[in-house]
């Protein structure tokens, strides 16, 4: 419960669209209602290709933007251009929030963001991932060291954007033992399914998919299951306290399926949707994700395109459903507020 | 963010279902697993017709189900037995929480629950109400007397029993402003509509709703749209700032509504359900409780029987839902422990 210093001096690890989105919503600080109890500073940015930015009173994110959209990196002629790298910036640098904003890599691990926690959690800095791996890959590891530092670990938009999963259990779930955790928690594969439904072809859903943003150049995290598959172990890991891996998720594509089975899963007035589950079976945890036939009349059945939703079975409250429409890159940068907001309320 | 005195001594107002539960959860607290954190003992019961207890070291909870079990009331030659009216008993005893459990009166505007929150208050003592009647008719009044006081005034209970409301928009939308609230709050009217659709009569629905303990012997307040109103407008005065009373809002009863017309909406593949609005109309807050038509692939459709839903439209965090399947009178006391929670940890 202790309140964090203010102003809170940010670090942003990478500057890709979510961290763009904050530096946006930090410079219009004024006409953005959420902000009003917030008092925050961002110190340095750092990227892996796209050069650095730091100064001690707050780099000048409106000029950090500027660079990024006429050359595509930060300019040696800014006066906040640094030549640090991540780990370097998460060590030196005088910073109350390292905000780890790299891209997840499965293959190496969830490194290198594990290490940039782990170098800041050793310095009593408070952490916030909007990046999975560090909970897919080495939670138990980064929950300890934090409290061993007295320092917050936060990962609110890591799973459903900014709507509230981690801060519900948290906060709002209080003595509940969860017992399972269902969900419909990846973007791209739910959208290539809707549009599959509605006639399109797999890969002409992919290519939609693409063009609203949704998916990335390479989406087969997304449809192999993989992302799914992280987001189910970090719910299980962080809320269930179970200490799984993606690997140990029994995992299913979707690229299999053809417009044909759609169709006459259809007929029999069910969607096939891609379902994540985390359970306990004794004293272990088992998590699973697969393209399920769900019922109309099953609340899976409702969400559409990149919405989602999440099912917690508890021992005390029954089941409780959250379910978030039509996210955007707002929403998804809200959930970096709403943990610091959580740091600001000392509710962590 | 006052850490309240531990352990927390409990005033119980009412001694109805809800009150009952809790005090089955106390007795048998090594097996109720979400207690753990909490150190509670009940310094005193009131109720209106019933009797009352007050022992300063805790009343004996089991000792008090007995009598009530055996005679209906509290008996005289229980050792706590006292002779406390509710009122008296907010002025009088030492205890940290008043508990007010007793039944909602629209006729007497939320009184005499609204003196007893006061009180309370008055004394820097903090409330957790059940009785939706404090909010729905004075709720300004009793939050500025809250923060006068340095108190606490809780009540997630009154909304989805202990469905995550309040709590979730208090500790999980922070900065959000809420534009809009629509819901289905009401389980007897619910329930009602359901069997309807499956080819009851509007009698036979209400006799099944009694049966499972879900309407009260006089369900008129329910069918008529009031419980709903009084809970539409507690989630606007509570969450949007607005000061409605439940005479404000356009109400509707479904009482009117013929198994054949269910029966015709059912066959264009909608479904009538009592839905709750609150929204802002320039700098003013409007409100309703109507029968609507709602298609099957709104996620409003799928609330069955008992269960609830609300979806909040926030400005910063888009639509966000929340559904609760299947309460029960252990999930509504759960609402309390909420509560108690959120004292706990000094998170109110």
């Amino acid at each position: 419960m202790v309140r964090s210093r203010f102003p809170l001096k940010l670090l942003f690890v990478g500057f890709g669209n979510v961290g763009r989105e904050l530096a946006r919503i930090l410079t219009r600080k004024a006409d953005y209602p959420g902000l009003t109890d917030l008092d925050v500073s961002v110190v340095g940015i750092t990227t892996k290709s796209r050069g650095a930015l730091a100064r001690e009173t707050g780099v000048d994110l409106a000029r950090a933007l500027m660079d990024l959209d006429e050359g595509g990196r930060f300019s040696p002629q800014n006066p906040d251009y640094s030549e640090l790298a991540s780990l370097e910036a998460a060590s030196l640098l005088d910073y109350d929030v390292l905000v780890e904003m790299s891209p997840l890599s499965i293959e190496n691990r969830g490194q290198p963001a594990i290490s940039h926690a782990e170098t800041a959690l050793r310095r009593g800095r408070h952490v916030i991932t909007c990046n999975k791996g560090p909970l897919a890959f080495a939670y138990k590891e980064l929950r300890k060291l934090a409290d061993e530092n007295n320092a917050a670990f936060l990962h609110e938009t890591t799973v459903m954007d900014g709507a509230p999963v981690f801060d519900l259990a948290r906060c709002c779930m209080k003595g509940n033992t969860i017992r399972r955790i269902d969900g419909i928690l990846n973007s791209t594969s739910n959208y290539v399914l809707c549009a599959m439904e509605k006639g399109l072809t797999f890969e002409e859903g992919v290519r939609g998919a693409q063009a609203e943003q949704i998916a990335e150049a390479d989406p087969s995290n997304d449809l192999d299951g993989w992302d799914a598959s992280v987001k189910i172990v970090a719910l299980a890991n962080v809320l269930m306290g179970a200490d799984l891996r993606p690997e140990d998720v029994d995992r299913e594509s979707i690229s299999s399926i053809t417009p044909e089975r759609i169709r006459e899963v259809k007929e029999r007035k069910r969607r096939i949707k891609m379902v994540c589950s985390a359970w306990r079976e004794g004293s272990s945890f088992k998590a699973a994700v697969k393209a399920e036939e769900i019922p109309l009349e099953h609340p899976f059945a409702l969400v559409d395109a990149a919405g989602s939703i999440v099912r917690f079975e508890t021992d005390l409250l029954g089941r409780i459903l959250v379910t978030e429409e039509n996210p955007d890159i707002t929403t998804t940068a809200y959930g970096v507020l709403a943990d610091l907001y959580a740091l600001h309320s000392g509710n962590r």
